[in-house]
């Protein structure tokens, strides 16, 4: 079991951003074996979701078709004017869960982990639970 | 480990409800000080996010915003009438899982635990595992 | 703890594959007694979602609300032309999380997992991990 935090710094509104190798850095700190490595954000205009890292033209269709879906301006009532990344954070999720097997993210060739921008540019935190021995 | 249930009624045919409360109480008892508050929800018309607590516009507007997306009436085969319910549980998913540190639910500054109602109103059951040690 | 894989061949281009029975096996032979079913799918095509398995029309109408919401053609920028099936991957998620209580998994009454496919056909793999003791 082996809590930690990382740090990420976004510059655009909508952005994913890769964050496989601090994922793979807190697993190997853990010293877990095997288990399941969790990836946590604790933000409400954020998410996280597992996809393609190979080609980026893929995370930016999954952007555009986000921003169709839910668009920036509508009947909204939240007074921020953020409602959409809000929306967006719920159909990515919160968290994205990886098992570790070992000693090692368990991910698929073309997997890797995304943290999801809906609200930026902002400083963002990341928190990864490893689970396991 | 710590496995324990607790009941929901929702009033509305869709109704987001703060389970926070409920979920940390779930954490206290079960002495875990460092692991992973698993919320499952043992119903296909029903879904879990998190999201913002603070202002209630937020789940108003993701309300509204997955009504739009997946209407009441459709093309739809399942003979109950209820399949956008169903539609709208994959979308926000079956559980969340929150961190636990120091014994507390490491959520966010803003971040609330919402059940979904998608069919009521009803009865439901929200399960929580805790793991962890 | 406990890691296995099993395979699953899908034979249309979405299809929802009803894989309760292998995960319940994971889980048997696993000799977990209280914890959680994590499923995960290596896979950037595909997800897995919680939903009902008594009436097939469910999962149809799932299936045809996400063709609906995310077509297959669009102003897509992939180049390998299965953008849609990325994206719904990350909408349904990578990954699904059933509590096991006195060594089973503790699904709902109508709930089962289904394995969706959304660039099939194909041969493909799900990656198992039982947490817990």
């Amino acid at each position: 079991m082996s809590y930690s935090q990382f740090k990420v710094r976004t510059e655009q509104p909508t952005q994913f951003v890769n964050i496989t190798a601090s994922c793979r850095e807190c697993v190997a700190k853990s010293g877990v074996l095997e288990g399941v490595c969790v990836v946590y954000i604790p933000h409400t205009t954020a998410g996280v979701t597992v996809n393609e890292a190979a080609d980026p033209a893929v995370v930016r269709d999954i952007k555009m078709m986000l921003n169709k879906l839910v668009p920036a301006r509508g009947d909204y009532t939240h007074m921020e004017g953020n409602s959409d990344a809000h929306i967006k954070a719920s159909l990515m999720g919160s968290s994205v869960h990886v098992p570790v097997n070992s000693g090692k993210l368990a991910l698929g060739t073309w997997q890797g982990i995304f943290f999801c921008e809906f609200d930026g540019p902002r400083t963002r935190s990341v928190s990864v639970q490893v689970i396991g021995k």
